[in-house]
């Protein structure tokens, strides 16, 4: 079948990129990366060339075609189930799947209000309803996870449900929205992650500015 | 362990309750269902005695709890291999769950605008701005799965992919949305399925209205 070859966007400002990309590179799953940046006020129309749905992220493995950042988790985690990207755990495993569902299907407020930018300054902005009640589930569900596993991550070691979270990591941090200790030191921890700090290196050295994630 | 024991919403309503609810009913599984509807202004109260979200559905297995349909579903897959919620083959797998988390995580507009009712006569309505194009990828994708599959389900037999769908089924043909052939043979097939007939008679049979939902 050949290599993974996973297609991104712009590591400065695609979190749904960052996710599966930073659950293979942390898991050590072998894969190339392709990032074809959306730097046209319309998209970059290669994306329709490359994935079923116009979108990325996308993997390509062959002539398969897995896209959804969580389906091409599912994908890797099937072809290479020694490299743990779900806990071990049935139970743990299931409550992994939950929280990355919530983060899948929800929490609109805080994605729409502050978009992921790895490069922003931190500064505060005045925030739209609803924004706080997500931060404040997504706190409940780190701090209940890291209750149960000890930490440093949301089950012990780094799992996908970890990557599905860290594009919040750098919300939470450049827009101050996280006061709580708890919480900042899983951010902490995020942020100290080889895989992340690579990620973010890399959108650190991009020329491109897309000026509506600016907020 | 015991039981699975899945509390889900009002039948006539619940789209989220039902994608869990058919995919583990027309598999095979075997599961307790407890039905607590939504006939209280602010919500059930109920729901936060039983669910991490305070929403439904979730699936209680001895301690354990299982939220989010899609998460639900893969526990189901875990503890019961034979029943084949997924797909056989790796690469129909892979479509399915990449289908299946686009059904999670997008047709904001077709869901908002044409909440699922079971008992709603059928009428036309004045659509919102990206009702159709949802309705245009979501026929892409069962007509794009069904030429691979050969039919009459999205992959052959029925899986989740097809319970992830079935709310839309709904949708498309209680608001009319629907004139193309091939899309109108797939909703026949799953409305002809002896799991979803079961659901619908139960739906028919509640004495709930909630007016929010009756567009």
């Amino acid at each position: 079948m050949g290599n993974l070859v996973l297609f991104i966007g712009n590591k400065n400002y695609s979190s749904w990129s960052l996710r599966p990309w930073l659950a293979l590179e942390a898991c050590g799953i072998p894969f190339q990366e392709v990032v074809i940046p959306f730097d046209f006020p319309a998209g970059n129309p290669r994306f329709r060339e490359i994935s079923p749905t116009g979108r990325v992220p996308v993997l390509h493995h062959g002539d398969v075609r897995v896209w959804e950042s969580l389906a091409i988790i599912e994908y890797a985690a099937e072809l290479f189930p020694e490299a743990g990207l779900w806990p071990d755990d049935r139970e743990d495993r299931a409550r992994a799947r939950s929280y990355s569902m919530e983060m899948l299907s929800g929490f609109r407020a805080l994605r729409n209000a502050c978009p992921m930018n790895i490069r922003r300054p931190r500064k505060a902005i005045a925030l739209a309803d609803g924004v706080m009640a997500d931060v404040a589930r997504i706190e409940q569900i780190w701090q209940e996870a890291i209750a149960r596993s000890g930490g440093p991550f949301l089950f012990g070691r780094f799992t996908a449900a970890d990557a599905m979270f860290a594009p919040v990591v750098n919300r939470f941090e450049v827009y101050e929205l996280i006061t709580d200790p708890a919480t900042l030191r899983y951010m902490d921890a995020v942020k100290a992650h080889p895989a992340f700090r690579k990620w973010q290196e890399a959108a650190l050295a991009e020329p491109w500015i897309v000026p509506e994630d600016e907020a």
